[in-house]
């Protein structure tokens, strides 16, 4: 940092991104992406918008919003879209948190909850997940997340991918209607149940959502925000304070395409949801504990091997998944889910490392 | 706004960016488009990428930073690319300024700053600029902007379009060196003189530059900064714990191919260039005072008609331009330069509504 660095982000520790490295073609499945490639529409309109470029793109997102908006029942003015869904994140901890409303979120989640709150100047409380890595609704309905500005759940939770039903996020949101639950849907398409349906009915749940994964866009950065036209109102004031233009055209174009292309996106998603079972059955079956995950990962534990060293000896061996270094996970692994012959893959080196282990 | 928005906002008064009205076609001169598409060595770069939208773009953008920095005579390390420039001046704010270190800045300038400003929690202090409209380069070297953060110098300045010679941007970062000077040049490359040079010689400026006009881009949202490694540092620290991915993989790409195709927009640039100075010459025959631009647009004023008129006049007759409101300098029109055959519409349908009002 320079001496001229504002003290207010002192304690900044930024997110750190999965590796991506540049020696060598991996089998990667380190940061949950598609092994599919976009909807061949999304391509085509691409090509079609790309000779237009030297033109802003439309700051309101009238399109994309209003098709976002029938396919999930609502009006296009309960919809906001953004530059992942990590601006929508970012957006709302700056709309909704503040001093003396802390923002509360589990203590194993997505990484970059404890990182947006320090960048929002937001003071932030995590409350542990249970022993067997799941959410105790009751600690989201009681003392332990009072006062908050916004309560964050991922769901499916990251990296567990363990999902809760809407009915008990409902039980959240009904426990205190005065502060936000923001519901972080990321990986809600590979068989979780959308808690969108909420949102026309408390006006203080927020879902967000992302093209990055179901419809292989993660190299686009779409993501969106589902909510009461107030709330959009709120994020939508931050979007046009801080960068009105978020969405280039090829972005926008991209995602009409996918949305054009529902029938697509659906399957693959089945294909990634069998993938998954597939894989968690076999990884069971090596002695693996695996956790009973509804997103396009898997979050697995050997009691045979540390989780530091089964990614190192699978990298050695050109296959990447992520490990995390926090103390209460670091045993454990979370692995993309991607082809099936990627899966073969991955199962067979691991299998060949437990081996060689024993 | 809804009853839970943060009560930091509560003065946010959003930027509102110029009109794109979707009720007809228009000869569009309101937002500083390039009139030329972008490069076609972009267009064919976005196509390759695109199938492969699946996966996150690189967050260090290691080859889009390093052709930059050979372009600008710098070391990669010196580069920051970001989702348009706005992205990185809003960075800046954050950065730089805060509680007890205002933001400084003209009085009239991009109209974004104060939004940035409110936005970061910053205080900000404006400087009026003379009655021609130009910088007195002594108020930023005096009391004025001590004890400042950061100075905002868009040079050529928004919507004048008058340029600072480099050595006087010197002055300013030479009279405080605590203090970071901020040169927003994103329209430096239609005539006016770069203050990179000075980034190597002072730890305290920093410039910012844009792809969305010279380049013919602005549909795919680039910007960028240069400055010192420390200051770069800062801005780094902040992409990663707002929004690691800002730069999506189609825009990336297309900004490798601008890189490629530096005769195509030294060509345009001239042409525009060109352009601007037949534009001018024609309004001052029409009596129009026209200020000394270097930019890619013209702000003129008539002894004949208002300001607002003028532009009403002009989209009822299907010609865009840019109107602002505030009061120093409502007798204005900013008119950005498009073709030629786009400026001879513009100046007879000016002719026609000034014969029909004298």
């Amino acid at each position: 940092m320079s001496r001229f660095f504002s003290e207010r982000f002192n304690r900044l520790e930024p997110y750190v991104p999965g590796e991506q490295p540049k020696d060598m073609q991996y089998v990667k499945l380190n940061t949950n992406e598609s092994p599919f490639p976009p909807a061949p529409e999304a391509l085509a309109r691409i090509s079609e918008i790309a000779p237009s470029l030297q033109l802003y793109p439309q700051p309101d997102c009238t399109e994309l919003c209003g098709k976002l908006a029938a396919l999930n029942g609502v009006e296009p003015e309960n919809v906001i879209v953004s530059n992942g869904s990590d601006e929508t994140l970012y957006f709302a901890f700056l709309a909704w948190c503040g001093e003396g409303r802390p923002a509360v979120f589990p203590d194993i989640t997505y990484g970059f909850y404890p990182v947006f709150a320090d960048m929002s100047c937001v003071p932030y409380r995590e409350i542990p997940l249970r022993d067997d890595l799941t959410i105790d609704v009751s600690d989201y309905t009681g003392g332990a997340a009072s006062g908050a500005g916004a309560v964050f759940i991922a769901n499916p939770n990251a990296p567990t991918g363990i999902a809760l039903e809407p009915s008990r996020i409902e039980e959240i949101a009904k426990s205190d209607p005065d502060r936000i639950v923001v519901v972080d849907e990321a990986y809600v398409d590979f068989g979780a149940e959308s808690c969108v349906p909420l949102t026309k009915k408390y006006d203080n749940v927020f879902v967000v959502q992302t093209f990055s994964k179901s419809r292989s866009m993660a190299g686009a950065r779409l993501g969106f925000g589902i909510g009461s036209r107030d709330l959009i109102a709120d994020l939508m004031a931050i979007k046009y304070s801080t960068n009105p233009y978020n969405i280039n055209r090829m972005t926008m174009a991209a995602g009409l395409g996918a949305l054009a292309s529902e029938d697509y996106t659906r399957t693959n998603c089945a294909t990634i949801a069998r993938n998954r079972e597939y894989t968690a059955e076999a990884l069971r079956g090596m002695g693996f504990a695996v956790t009973d995950s509804k997103a396009n990962f898997v979050f697995a534990k050997s009691p045979d091997i540390g989780g530091e060293e089964l990614y190192l000896k699978l990298k050695e061996q050109g296959v990447l998944i992520r490990h995390f270094g926090k103390e209460r996970i670091k045993d454990w692994n979370r692995i993309t889910i991607g082809t099936r012959e990627q899966m073969d893959i991955l199962l067979e080196r691991t299998a060949r490392i437990l081996e060689e282990k024993i």
